[in-house]
């Protein structure tokens, strides 16, 4: 569905081989949490050679199957910096999977678990013959639900990487989400529901980053004429605005209000986990992250990281978040 | 206009002496910053014995001129912990006035900033034939019309007390007040005025508090029937129901965005002064306090508090504000 290349890239060096992709769609038929038995339908997307060792890989709300350019898609995704040819996530030496979160689309328009998530890759898993994964890497969103995996599926997993994430959401963070979903059901009720949108997404932003980053950023004052403009208002509007291009607000409310509904008793989390905290998260507490590590009933190892951008450190650090990728996928299984 | 007293209280012992206090309404001729000269009504109310040593008294953008109780008015008011007879603003010692703000009710519709403010203030002092006043003391964004006072009517002030308040907003706070206008603009273009204020002041309210005081009090997990129930809803809901009975949103656009004009040059402050940041505050960060307290002209002393409550440590840690406004106000001068 791509136009050709018409046009030979100037610098040949810089044109990396392509990681082979497959998508599809998968029907599976799960127990919802919240809404019982249901057919639906799962996008996915495969990385790299299938016979290699598989890793599982998910982002945050608003990440897709799209983790970085393929084969099929040549769009950048949302991880290129960690997956790929050589990178920390190597596809030359992992197959890696990823799929569009259930409650994305409006197939499916119910109240969705952290814990249907988990239970869709595992269905996944048995459509795919996969008994067992190398590894489960989730941030944000996606640490949530590779927790979920590593409780409720612990056995299909030999090591779980949640980068950001915790057992639970911070009720502050829970606080500060809810009235994003507030904000976009404002934009529903007065008709405006894309101005609902963009405005819970900026939101999201600045819990995203740090108020260290904004005051370095943001430093010049306002400028005044018919109305008052503020040094931060452009990139909140693109902010905005390119979120808007992309996502529905049912969705937003679907998985807004799935964050904060997760649960996981750390004790039922017996596999081999890193867990990777980082001391700048407005939105995932430290403290949240080591007493995780500290409740949990399996060997785990806790990375403190420090960054200026806060709950993206995992787009952001790209050196610091490699290497705990490299470390942790290295790892070899001795028991099984 | 107070129904009178029909029953004798049941505990004569917890009668308190009254404050006396005189209302009134001065329209001042101010030149404002953004929208030029005007003719502006000032609502004051004064406590104590007007012969006593003046001291200004204001508080946040909510805050009005009902500081405590009082012989015109029974309701408690927005800070009885400090301000009445035997309080650390000691009414039998020191005479008090606290004005509604500019932009308050509907009578002034225009930008407005807190050098207006504190131009309102000197304008009333000179009306009141007072040329210098013993004290300012401002919390919040009484805080920043208390520095703008100091900046520029610095002669007609003997000693500043600026609580949780900088020279200039922080670009992250700015940022989240952008969007709590922008929520109060969303209600309007809906028709849902009050809906969309009640919503920015919840968002708000996240910002005058901390974390930990949230992951502390909403411990309870998600209640889930027909929708989910959080346990930080109630405490939001009643927070927004009561803003909305009491604030208009054209006055909360204002007054916000005053906040974030706000700016003052530290080296215009000559005067004695005595600024309070507290190291939890997510909104006014104790850096901010602490480089403009190592950057004015004049003597200053920079009180570093804790407080589980951030932002709002002004109302709520009565104890220790109590302490620094007694300190403050006991100071002598002794060049003047």
């Amino acid at each position: 569905m791509h136009a050709p290349l018409t046009h030979a890239p100037r610098n040949p060096a810089s044109i990396k081989p392509e990681v082979p992709a497959v998508r599809g769609t998968d029907t599976l038929r799960l127990a919802l949490r919240y809404a019982g038995e249901r057919h639906v339908p799962v996008h996915w997307c495969l990385y790299g050679d299938p016979r290699a060792p598989l890793v599982i890989v998910q982002g945050g709300i608003s990440a897709d199957r799209q983790v970085c350019a393929n084969s099929v898609d040549a769009a950048p995704g949302w991880w290129p910096d960690q997956v790929g040819a050589g990178r920390a996530i190597d596809t030359r030496r992992f197959s890696v999977l990823s799929i569009d979160w259930l409650g994305a689309d409006d197939a499916l328009d119910v109240r969705i678990d952290s814990a249907d998530q988990a239970d869709a890759l595992a269905a996944l898993l048995d459509g795919f013959g996969v008994e067992r994964v190398h590894a489960f890497v989730g941030a944000s969103y996606g640490a949530m639900v590779a927790l979920a995996f590593a409780a409720r599926h612990g056995e299909r997993v030999a090591h779980t990487v949640a980068i950001s994430g915790a057992d639970r959401a911070h009720p502050h963070s829970t606080a500060l989400r809810l009235i994003q979903r507030r904000i976009v059901e404002l934009g529903l009720r007065g008709a405006r529901p894309n101005d609902g949108l963009a405005l819970a997404r900026q939101l999201a932003m600045l819990s995203y980053r740090t108020p260290r980053e904004l005051g370095l950023r943001f430093v010049e004052p306002p400028q005044v004429d018919d109305a008052a403009r503020f040094a931060c208002e452009p990139w909140l509007d693109a902010a905005g605005a390119r979120f808007v291009a992309r996502f529905r607000p049912s969705a937003f409310l679907r998985l807004s209000e799935s964050i904060d509904l997760h649960r996981v008793n750390a004790t039922d989390i017996r596999g081999a986990l890193t867990l990777v905290g980082v001391l700048e998260d407005q939105l995932v507490p430290f403290a949240d992250v080591r007493r995780l590590a500290q409740t949990v009933a399996g060997p785990c190892r806790l990375v403190r990281l420090h960054s200026l951008y806060g709950h993206d450190a995992f787009l952001k650090e790209r050196g610091a978040i490699g290497r705990v990728l490299r470390e942790a996928l290295a790892t070899q299984e001795t028991t099984t």
